[in-house]
């Protein structure tokens, strides 16, 4: 039996969207690959168990592929081929061809990890994020920022899929009164706004790519929410840069929106630094450079919810190509699963700063709530919703990211 | 049939050491889990094929743990069950029960990472490197040292066994002359001499280890050479840390010295700050905190060998045991397979300093080799090879680690 699912004007996970995630079921616990449309998850191994795909000569059957819990293999096989499929499926959606096996409601399934993840790497490409940040430490931006874009590693073990909590760690810092370490559980916990960008193609170790030919490298985006314990960051940050202010977890959206989807937004990046860049970072097409992803986060306090922040990915001054052709230039080579995170996303206004620490002023200056309530630092019970969406004006197509959420859970 | 293999004096691999690693064979490419005495490898999955381990109740055989192209299920053992394997092997390999079908002469056999590694962070956790680079940085050592072990995240994927070979890496550093960034070839190349700590048991993410318990978490020892582009990192290190200066390749030695037989070497760390500490960081028993480990750096020049320097593990200030603790603090999570290197392993004296930044001041004052040839930073063929060894007094136990080794080469 087949049947046609209807995609309500507010969900994100439109026909022209067709994402990818790793889910399972009570019926079925083991994970696999799936899709999303409106509100189903459609079970990508049940939909290709009996199907066979002719473009796939050579490589194993699309059952074997998705029939896994991770989308690694996918992600591996040539771009070609993964938008052969991904238009195939959208056809066929469109067309009401969904065996009603296939379609799960998405509220009984629960998502996954839908990578393993290698490598995650965690980049600072916001001007305006660097700036703010570097004034409120007694700073300026260093000048390295203008010429590559900065970037550490992250601990791949804490990367959690939405809506996992995230527990409130204990740490090292700076005593605020006697200004003497002290260990303790973090007082200025924060969230960061960011995407996430999954590799798919490898780089060979000893080889570097060209922006022109980073889109041949990337899989898809995600949101990213890069949880940090600011006294913990002001403690150890200098000489090695962030550890245990951002390890003890990051959350990332469940369902990866592929850059084939996310190509019709394709857009100027806000700031056009065209010329100032070294040559193996210049974009062929400026007006392709980045993308236009609306970008806002949501606190919800005691039940009630506070739309805090709104930003957009074009703002980044190192654009998603950019910093793919930018992990690879050493030679440390990129393998399929690798994770870079964007780093905040803030804009220039007020309303769009990426984080609390920019927001209040490292705790300073509490934002005030509608309901008269202030948000300094988050407060465990405190959840943090990240949600992103792009297009969807007259005649152009639309798409949504889904949630990336978490709540805080107290110290132990 | 079954014959005895007689260790050489010079041998690392003795009775005492017992290491574990993975190999492979021209007439068996499958990598699969063995150990060292004298000239031989000992295939473990061609050992325990036909044996049963009356020990191993409920686990699955030995045959099947060790027929693996990684130590890591291995490692996950409880610890009581490691030591007991190692002890019998050793009693068996000294009474000469060692089946032929399974020695194979070291030098026809390919040796692998021994472990599937998840995270790799890097620590910097000598006082006297840390001082000696700050120095050279200009600044003075940051106040954080004194009360944790400073780490940041490393790059996994560029993790290197011995003697594979490295490549200068391509960045941006600041040229010397006009003080501007520029993308070439790094000119700079250097070493750093570490030791690595592989994982065991895991972590849950969410907890913490005390030091004393730390011991149970840890499988054992490699040495570690941190290579790095001490251009590109003058360009990258501020404010995030180390990236791409340390990602290009990382080498480590491929025998790993299992905690069991580094035991008897336990010692007192050379700096005593007991009381200083927090309370978590605060060892048991300082006579017994750290490892009398020896070490050496020979550098290996058109044919000519050069001792560069010789150092101690126990001249770090926070020792590995404080490293494993530290790690888990914000409740990251360790994960079997981790791998901390010590950081650079700088002692007091002047033929005791761990990498060439140090020993040449940043280059401007080259070492003066015995053969009247200089050495500023390391030119295209050169190659580096770590090495260490304990014990061997009268009536001591002794052991070695083997080689790690990697040569430069150029730029592509």
């Amino acid at each position: 039996m087949a049947f046609k699912i209807s995609v309500s004007p507010d969900s994100p996970f439109t026909l022209d969207n067709i994402p990818f995630g790793v889910i399972s079921t009570e019926s079925n616990p083991q994970p696999r690959c799936a899709t999303a449309l409106g509100d189903y998850a459609i079970d990508l191994a049940a939909y290709w168990k009996d199907r066979t795909y002719a473009q796939l000569k050579g490589y194993r059957s699309l059952y074997a592929i998705f029939n896994q819990p991770s989308l690694n293999e996918f992600a591996a096989l040539d771009s070609a081929i993964r938008s052969d499929v991904r238009t195939y499926l959208a056809t066929e959606f469109a067309a009401g061809n969904i065996p009603e096996r296939c379609a799960i409601p998405l509220k009984s399934v629960k998502l996954h990890l839908p990578m393993t993840i290698g490598g995650y790497v965690d980049f600072a490409c916001s001007l305006e994020h660097c700036k703010n940040c570097a004034a409120l430490t007694g700073g300026t931006i260093s000048k390295n920022f203008y010429y590559a874009p900065l970037v550490y590693n992250g601990r791949t073990s804490s990367i959690v899929p939405s809506p996992e909590p995230v527990r409130r760690p204990h740490g090292i810092l700076y005593d605020p009164e006697t200004k003497q370490p002290t260990f303790c559980p973090s007082k200025n916990m924060d969230y960061e706004l960011e995407m996430g960008c999954f590799i798919s193609k490898p780089v060979l170790m000893g080889e570097r790519i060209s922006v022109e030919n980073a889109a041949n490298h990337i899989f898809g985006f995600v949101l990213l929410n890069d949880w940090s314990a600011r006294d913990l960051q002001g403690f150890e940050m200098n000489p090695l840069g962030p550890f245990h202010s951002k390890g003890f977890g990051t959350s990332i959206s469940p369902w990866i929106v592929t850059l084939d989807a996310l190509l019709p937004f394709s857009c100027k990046p806000w700031h056009d630094h065209t010329g100032t860049e070294f040559e193996h970072q210049r974009h062929p097409d400026q007006t392709k450079a980045s993308f236009d992803i609306r970008l806002e986060v949501t606190l919800l306090r005691n039940g009630v919810s506070h739309k805090i922040t709104t930003s957009n990915l074009s703002y980044l001054y190192w654009t998603p190509y950019q910093q793919v052709a930018h992990y690879a230039l050493a030679g440390c080579g990129l393998e399929t699963g690798d994770l870079l995170g964007t780093g905040t996303i803030t804009g220039e206004s007020k309303n769009e700063l990426g984080c609390l620490f920019e927001a209040t002023l490292n705790g300073a200056k509490p934002i005030e709530l509608a309901n008269g309530d202030r948000l300094g630092f988050l407060k465990d019970g405190d959840e943090i919703i990240l949600g992103a969406s792009c297009g969807g004006g007259e005649g152009q197509p639309r798409l949504g990211f889904g949630e990336c959420r978490g709540i805080i859970l107290p110290a132990v």
